[in-house]
């Protein structure tokens, strides 16, 4: 490719939406540009760099006997309705009706469709497993799309899905998918961790992120550095000990507190720590109001109230909706005197005494509550979120934190969808069975930014070798030279043979062109320049600032280019 | 590959829905499966299949310099209306609204979005030329879908845009195109023909297709064998005589003629020949309704009308619409007394004399109606269909006519989108001015289709070598007989090297092995049977009832299996 006819507008200026690094170099770089809010253009350096992530998915899909297909992405709404998911999805699912008026969605997924697809079709346990997988667009309606690919509103996925006849079964193919998901992102080259994760609104019983790292990131990671347990902090179960309160329990009082709604505003009113306030959190689920309390300095996490509520439709209830129900504002809310309301505490509210909970009454809060003697629990249970510096729930010692992107996800999703939808197979005593299923994402188009969030400087982006849109890049300092030009084109048409390479010869100031090639972040540049008098060129990688010098003969370049290519860590800083 | 891990399911019976072949087959074979009216899934065979096509859409593009992007499906309404097109498009285009109730389009095209997406950014003429193509999902919401993949509401596309500064550069680069489309479908192994087309609601000044031929296609072509004027028949100019009616002018009589509605009827009512008739056609454009007359025995080119009107929306109207504003039922217009409506005649119309028209009047026609005494015509214009045995319009020989498939498109559409959109260049002189544009369509899963249509006998499918989803078959007869599994397993370890092959492993009869791998259409089989005992194996190609018998030397069978399909042309019949 000649620079020159390549279409790559970069830009001196970051976008003004662009919160993080990722959206701003691949949009200054000319990679992405927008469409509309969480909607994309991949330009041709972005939809190369694309192709090579999607080559990597492919050969490793297929080298553990998944078969690609194409699903539709406009799927029948019919599908969704008998899994409930057309109403359980919520307002992230995209709609349309069609000229007929029928329902349709913009797949978000296609547990549904690939069920369907399969259904009476799959029919003998001699022909399990079936893996099948396919890249494609995904769309979810993001109420505030953000972070450029990271939380994009139309996406590229890769997801597969396999139909089993045993547990066994789907656990081999689990653990092979694992495997393959280690290869991808060995290949890309990211610094990465596999964690325990929640299951969800796709269900089941096991599931595993692939997590890069990135400071950025929205999953929490949690690692234990003793025994090597790594979870989100969605997923991980908090066995550590709880704060016991070892004093006498006090009258309890309705206190005045104007305007102080917050858990930190109580505090600061009644001049109290946050560890003395019992939250209570209201959620609306299939079965009305659930109340869920957790100690004022802990965090809830709402995926363990929805695994023991086994609902997970629950959210938390407007304050238009308490207000309605309870005649109390929100801030105000708490579980003295709350009737038909079902309350769930998690474990550490049992051993606290004398607390502050809300008055429910405007502008009131109770203090010196007491467990049992003030208010009941239904259910205790696990509730917070763990945090670094938790005892690990394997070994118990002192988890650490870190953050990262999401980019695979694998779920042993059992039979949820292959009993809802009806797909069975027979068994070899022909007995009808549902199938058991897995299904297996993995995030395309965020692969790439996870990629730049990792690798970049204050230049620009350092693509591995694995992604990069080329792998080299010969600058011509100055094209008016016959003897420069001449040599870095023979250059380029024995290199091309070799590798991916991308000729510099736009007639334009050295300096923006590697400003450029700095930006767009080629792992190799190869500079054609005054040196070739003295009868050299100079190769520089991407990282480092090192130039060597190699003499100007073509097969001396092209082995010294594929040396060097062949050692690069992009990690490194030189 | 192996056939047992393969998911394909095969059918005996065609789906009651399939009405032309390339439906029927790739149903059974397994290669799609509906997922709603004009919506399907590409099984694994067809997503081969479709890997293969778009490899060779892709090599033919790049060599020409196109360069790959990804533009996204959901289209935001602002960039249709600033060309007009968001009413223009009418009920085919698929609309939705996102949770902010903010309106897009799922793309049927995308010439306002690449326009959009080099506006500000493709600045000076030193850039230019620049094309960029994509392949991905298109959109239209056909009223009735039908024929499969011919005719979806879902489908696959290459779409490719050009951006120029002169019209010498567009036509290089529209020259470039169609060589690379013959590329394709040469390469594909399609008989095939480019005709002269109607640039449609597309817009532009030149248009090409590429036809499959194809006895069930929509396509109506024209062809000349004498001096090779090929085109479709809603482009072709009728250049031929006009009949000439001479006679006295007899006097205006209007005749009861009761129920009596279409051409025909008034003719056998009349006893009449409909070359006496003329059509009377009302349509409603942009400018209220237009009359277009014909004589009787003529078809109208709609595409003349819109061409010669100027306007695209030009549509027939609805009975209740002329009712309402004529007072007289659709079958009884007529051209007499009409005022208020631009009267369009075909220039045959001018030669007519004493000719039956409707009367204006429920139940009624005029007998012996004459152009200027009894009606007025404002235009006078080619409007007619232009059939078999018409006079070529270049040498006057008569056209034969042939129906094909549609699979590529290409159009100058000169500056009509970035003049609406402003997308506008610096020339050498520093006047800034609007691009002009080229589009190229390719119809990715119609081809598909339309080589099935093309290519298929009784048994299945014929592939070509180019995109069968696999190039040959090994079939085991018995897969219990250890000297054939071995043999069999060793040559398809030998083969795989060299081609894309599958081995028939399934523990399934070997009549059924032979009826699915005619069904598929892999264009050889390879059958490791009982004459291995004898030490050989038997080669048949699918289009041939010819088995050569080759002696099971390993070395031996490939090279014969290379030698044959190197030599395999599917369209033959041996």
């Amino acid at each position: 490719m000649r620079f020159s006819k390549l279409y790559a507008p970069t830009l001196k200026e970051t976008p003004g939406d662009a919160e993080v690094v990722s959206h701003a170099l691949l949009y200054r770089a000319g990679f992405i540009r927008k469409a509309a809010a969480g909607v994309y253009n991949f330009l041709p350096l972005g939809k190369r760099t694309l192709a090579k992530i999607e080559k990597i998915i492919r050969e490793e899909m297929d080298r553990i006997g998944a078969q690609e297909i194409l699903m539709p992405i406009i799927q029948p709404a019919e599908l969704w309705q008998m899994t409930g998911r057309w109403e359980d999805y919520g307002p992230e699912m995209m709609k349309l009706k069609d000229r007929h008026n029928r329902d349709f969605t913009l797949g978000p997924t296609h547990e549904e469709m690939v069920t369907f697809l399969v259904k009476d079709e799959l029919r003998s346990y001699k022909q399990l497993p079936v893996f099948l997988y396919q890249i494609g667009l995904k769309y979810r309606d993001e109420i505030r799309p953000r972070f450029g690919l990271l939380r994009a509103r139309e996406f590229i996925m890769k997801d597969g899905y396999s139909f089993h006849d045993s547990y066994e079964s789907l656990n081999e193919t689990y653990e092979a998918c694992k495997q393959a998901y280690s290869r991808i992102i060995e290949r890309i080259g990211l610094k990465y961790t596999v964690v325990e994760a929640a299951s969800g609104a796709i269900g089941g019983s096991e599931s595993h992120e692939f997590v890069s790292f990135a400071p950025i990131g929205e999953t929490n990671l949690l690692k234990c550095e003793s025994c090597g347990y790594a979870s989100n902090d969605e997923q991980a179960p908090y066995k550590g000990d709880y704060e016991k309160y070892e004093e006498e329990e006090k009258p309890l009082t309705l206190v005045h507190t104007p305007n102080v709604r917050t858990v930190q505003q109580v505090a600061d009113f009644l001049g109290v720590k946050p560890s003395r306030i019992v939250k209570s959190l209201l959620f609306v689920g299939r079965n009305g109001f659930v109340m869920a309390l957790i100690q004022g300095d802990k965090e809830l996490n709402v995926e363990k109230l929805k695994v023991q509520m086994q609902d997970q439709s629950l959210r938390l209830a407007e304050p238009e909706e308490v207000l309605e129900a309870f005649k109390v504002p929100i801030g105000f809310i708490g579980p003295v005197g709350l009737n038909n309301v079902t309350i769930v505490a998690d474990y550490g509210v049992k051993y606290m005494k004398n607390v502050v909970v809300g008055g429910m009454k405007t502008d009131y809060h109770y203090v010196n509550t007491n467990l049992g003697r003030d208010f009941k629990v239904d259910i205790f249970a696990d509730l917070r979120v763990v945090e670094p510096n938790d005892p690990c729930p394997i070994c118990g010692k002192p988890l650490s934190g870190s953050k990262g992107i999401e980019l695979g996800h694998v779920f042993k999703l059992g039979t949820k969808y292959s009993k809802a939808m009806n797909a069975m197979y027979m068994d070899e005593k022909g007995e009808l069975k549902p199938f058991i299923m897995g299904c297996y994402g993995w995030g395309v188009s965020r692969t790439m930014a996870a990629v730049v969030e990792q690798l970049n400087d204050e230049d620009g982006i350092i693509w591995p070798r694995s992604v990069a849109p080329f792998e080299a890049i010969i600058t011509i300092v100055s094209v008016n030279d016959e003897k420069q030009k001449s040599f870095a084109e023979a250059l380029y048409n024995r290199l091309k043979e070799k590798i991916d390479v991308i000729i510099d010869d736009r007639e334009i100031s050295p300096g923006m062109k590697f400003k450029d090639a700095d930006l767009i972040g080629f792992p190799l540049r190869i500079t054609v320049g005054k040196s070739l008098a003295d009868g050299s060129v100079e190769l520089k990688l991407r990282n480092s600032k090192k130039h060597e010098k190699v003499s100007a003969d073509l097969e001396k370049v092209v082995e010294m280019a594929i040396k060097m290519l062949d050692d690069y860590d992009p990690h490194k800083r030189e």
